[in-house]
């Protein structure tokens, strides 16, 4: 039976505002026909179920916002999971305008940025741990969780369905890493995507500066954050030597609603008051 | 604690092809660049670890193809979940054309059929069991598992994100199902979608001929099955009198593999032993 060495530490970031805010300032609930992530709370149920098969796991989540909101406030508490709620809210000069191309700037840099300064602010720097930046909508297998425990600086494994690949994957000779087979840009320093590597907390309590950068060309806010802990020589390679997939970057679609609105229009459309 | 007084059996009928067989009949490996469902191992992978989490449950997995895939089988005897693993592929004439509509005809019919065989073959008369017709992206709450293990005849609930409402649910007033909350179709004899009811094995049991028809009209195919069964005044409404969404009918966006066909051309596609 596998034994945890240590716990992991994840921080997860993405979570932008929440959708059907049960009880706004009015008192009276407000539909909004339009959600930004009607999905949201499916995904974290979801997901919390696969982080409560993990022994010694605390789950660190951000949500893009001012404040916690209640409705993942709610389904961390119902999950069984060990977790710490935080909030760091995109500066509006981070965000791009209305009409900017979604990748303009990375997505979820400050809320990655919060988790660390949590982690700088709490943990000893002694202490043994692991931490993975993990996404509500990917698929992790079990295995992977204990692939990773054993992370001394920065370990890596193939990622599946992602960046227009069947997947994504450093290359291993010798139980080194000697490159990467991406689709994309593979002059980037470390062209991993961020489901594909846990950083050792030691490792990243003795680098203090080490961020990602908001400002980061497209495809290198990974880079820009391994890049103050470690060289590419040196990642550690996981999975069989990579030849396993274990993450894969799936997407939830957004639903349409447009039903919803049509009811809405009469007078008629769900309770606003059950939570979805 | 929850203690279950039964076992769940559950039919879970979408798989089709397996993509990128690893091993086809000439032995080498055949990548296809357009498989029909690159993320069934990622949805298997997912939905059986919410499985594992639920008490003396039997997962019935059938895919559509003549015989049961490797991929799949892999998933499922890794899985720790307790299964069997059948198949009964959907014949042409129920398939509709190439330029056919995917709606034509109901997916999935002669696969839950297949499973509703098996357990005829399979189970005692007066067998206490559950049996849920669960879809392979959906999204489970563990606490659906809790409401429909009380199931005698049909159980009822909302779903979440599903006809195009952010939830259709029964509507229930003193204890029993009055109405339906639906966006389309609302005379259909059961408006309810395939995740939103459980039926108790020993009623199942009790009317042999009961089954999903294959034929039936666009959003009929629930109320061919359970109109063999009960009438909606004898719904048993669960999840506080049908208050709370516990199941979440999310989809998968199927991933773009752009990049794996230029890197194919040019002879530097993903290893395709390595399966994803």
């Amino acid at each position: 039976p596998f034994t945890p060495p240590s716990p992991n530490l994840i921080p997860f970031p993405r979570s932008p505002r929440t959708p059907w805010d049960p009880l706004p300032p009015s008192g009276r609930p407000q539909p909004h026909f339009s959600p930004p992530r009607p999905v949201q709370k499916a995904e974290l149920v979801r997901l919390s179920q696969t982080l409560l098969h993990v022994p010694a796991l605390h789950w660190v989540v951000v949500e893009d916002a001012a404040a916690p909101s209640a409705l993942v406030g709610g389904v961390l508490a119902a999950s069984g999971v060990s977790f710490t709620h935080l909030s760091a809210e995109t500066p509006p000069d981070l965000r791009g305008g209305p009409g900017a191309p979604s990748w303009l700037f990375p997505r979820g840099a400050e809320q990655r940025n919060r988790a660390l300064r949590w982690l700088r602010d709490t943990r000893r720097r002694d202490e043994p741990g692991v931490v993975y930046f993990a996404d509500d909508d990917n698929t992790y297998s079990l295995r992977l969780f204990e692939e990773m425990r054993s992370t001394r600086g920065v370990s890596v494994w193939p990622v599946g369905l992602v960046g227009g690949l069947r997947l994504e994957r450093p290359l291993v000779s010798g139980g080194r890493v000697v490159g990467f087979h991406t689709g994309w840009r593979p002059e980037r320093p470390f062209p991993l995507d961020m489901a594909g590597f846990a950083v050792g907390l030691r490792l990243l309590l003795a680098h203090p500066r080490a961020r990602f950068d908001p400002r980061a060309e497209r495809g290198f806010l990974e880079s820009s954050f391994l890049g103050g802990l470690v060289t590419p020589a040196q990642l550690e390679p996981r999975a069989d030597n990579c030849t396993q997939v274990l993450v894969w970057h799936t997407r939830t679609e957004k639903p349409k609603l447009r039903q919803e609105e049509q009811l809405q229009r009469q007078g008629r459309g769900s309770d606003p008051n059950i939570e979805v």
